[in-house]
């Protein structure tokens, strides 16, 4: 069962190789069960991207898409999620994809026999996103080495950074972090430094800004968010001083003149809709490789 | 790029050619793209009837439909439309039909190359719900030509009041207003007459209520509904006074025994039941448009 | 038309190809329309077995599903259950399946002409849960004359205990109740007698626990979770006396430690998720019936 929780789980070789799937299927490569799949996609938090990502991706592979709608599920009947998951498994379906604002709520899933999919973990994991931002990165300079990749902003509360972090890292590349130091935790020390971003700007190969999680905690209220844009954000000051080449990502939705200056969204080194279209290629890969295998 | 998002946008003769296909595609004619095509519906209104019309107009067509939950999506956390629709382009959408509480939203989607069909903006526009009158009007009588077309009710608030007077003179028919004065605007005089119901029910060939829209407006709070009945809805004693041949038209949701006495919506001249049949195809027609010429 | 509404509608006859049917799906036969037919789900009520599983059996049966979500329906612009459905008949959807708060809802739906699958309504009847149920008793046990089925706890708020006495005692079975006093209702006295549950533990075929409503009443605050179970519930030690080869069934969702200790929901003799699985096939089989003998 090749279920996806966190990038813990994927070697170097199995990182590379649902990315190497996930351009096959963006250069239109087809793959389909013989046997009708069932999906069902249980989003607990609010999300555009990964949600119809998903459900794209899905759709391209000719899966069966089972709706669930989690305000009207027996979830508000107080059932555990552990239940509902089991409920779904004895009713035939054969993946499910989960974003539920609980870190680490697949912990309480190990008795379930079918491969969850995670599609975001409170403040923990979010793996696809992690892939896609590979994807993105593998597309744009052809390789990991030696990349000097700055991240910046929510790092505490962001499940990107740490899983970008440790992927990147494990892959060859350098990792900076910045933004409020408040928001840096001793723990990323471990993947690389803290850096004040007028310092980094000029000779980063990407910029990955986070976004603010303002639906996760109220303490940023120290800050006005024209005083974050102008000491923490990709300013359109900063963004002239980017190396020739460099690229801006954000994992979307943007804060708009707060992690980054609104005209910068779609200028020409922002690879932010990018990052969504390569999104779909990469989750083709993860419902492969987590249906494949299921007889 | 075809969008549709009011009936301005139209030509007499792109009116006619949309109910041609519609009537093509009541009587059995399919349309299928060879490529699977991709379609969100965005509602972020309540609605039954131009949901599900859209839907099984899209099943009919064989297009892909991708789930979108306006109260799960990212706009719960402050996203913009725009970045809404960029993110569903980005994903490989293909269309988008959209209702949205906001007068004329379609114009800050100026950057979006997919196309937008307007399911519905505030008190503005209504393009699809025009064009199944329209269809509904030309069934019955063959022809817009002479037609005296009376529209009663909620004219201010209504999306369907200007579309159809505007469509309905355009194609010939001579358009009179009734219902509350205090709900006619001047702006409506270039259509048509404001008149008394009463004067108007005998000659009238079609007689189209509006919905009292209860959810936009507070003020409606000088008449009970029995009063509105008496002084300005269709009563049994109006309705049989109505001249030969001529039909009874409502966009639905009925207020029974409001703007329509209950046992008149489905009575003989009511046309209500076949309008929502009709908006099926009338849907399939603009969605053929729209995407008929994407690659 | 062949509604299912509830499970007076059905003669023994009928039940049993019902059963026949469910089991040939199981099986692997297939059955399909040859026109794509259109089936929407309206659960007015929080639901996760009940509603994936129709969707389910309707996704098997190669059936075109139309979304509904109750919450941004037109119902909460105050439009009738009737007018819903015959909205949706006239843009052609073919069989609606409804779950309603409202007992015996589907009687203001006498106008409707496509045929209507009741998902439960209110306190009243849940027909495909019953015949359910019945699948799981008679895979079990090979016939259903000579069983003795015990049915615990709240009678009175279930839309299960009524239409399985009913359905059991008309198979052959004998049934018998249990728990709290106050939910049981004279009425049922005519299908079987009210007992103490350690006095029929041992003897039981099949002991058939009824979830707690806890939405549907306040009035059990006399007792806590744990007298509850001590009490009332299948505790650990009762089901080390219930006898060889009886097993233990639950409409689910459980709540754990009250109607049935936690360990007991996947301990041998439970059917829990058997019943969740036969569920689809039931459904199947039911959808099939409504619609075969449609144009």
């Amino acid at each position: 069962m090749n279920s996806l929780v966190t990038m813990n789980d994927l070697t170097v070789e199995e990182i590379e190789s649902i990315l190497e799937d996930a351009t096959k299927f963006k250069n239109g490569e087809k793959w389909e069960k013989e046997k009708k799949s069932y999906v069902a996609n249980l989003f607990f938090e609010a999300s555009t991207r990964t949600k119809s990502s998903f459900e794209m991706a899905e759709h391209r592979l000719g899966l069966q898409i089972l709706s669930f709608d989690t305000g009207t599920s027996s979830v508000v009947k107080g059932e555990t999620l552990y239940d509902t998951v089991k409920t779904l498994e004895s009713i035939g379906v054969d993946a499910v994809v989960i974003r539920h604002g609980q870190d680490r709520y697949f912990d309480e899933l190990s008795g379930v026999t079918i491969p969850i999919l995670n599609g975001g973990d409170g403040c923990g994991n979010h793996p696809t996103q992690c892939l896609l931002d590979l994807l993105t990165i593998k597309e744009e300079f052809g390789k990991f080495e030696g990349l000097k990749v700055l991240i910046v902003g929510d790092i505490t509360h962001s499940r990107v950074a740490r899983s970008n972090a440790e992927a990147l890292t494990k892959l060859g590349a350098s990792v900076r972090f910045s933004g409020p130091p408040e928001w840096f935790k001793e723990e990323f020390s471990r993947y690389g430094e803290f850096i004040q971003l007028d310092e980094a700007v000029e000779d980063s190969d990407v910029i990955m800004l986070l976004r603010i999680q303002h639906e996760r905690h109220k303490e940023t209220a120290s800050l006005t968010k024209e005083e974050y844009h102008e000491q923490f954000g990709l300013t359109v000051q900063r963004e002239a001083r980017m190396k020739q080449g460099s690229i801006i990502m954000h994992p979307a939705p943007v804060n708009r003149d707060v992690e980054l200056a609104n005209t910068l969204v779609e200028a020409n080194r922002s690879r932010i809709f990018k990052q969504m279209e390569n999104g779909v290629y990469v989750r083709m890969a993860v419902l492969k490789r987590a249906l494949e295998n299921r007889g």
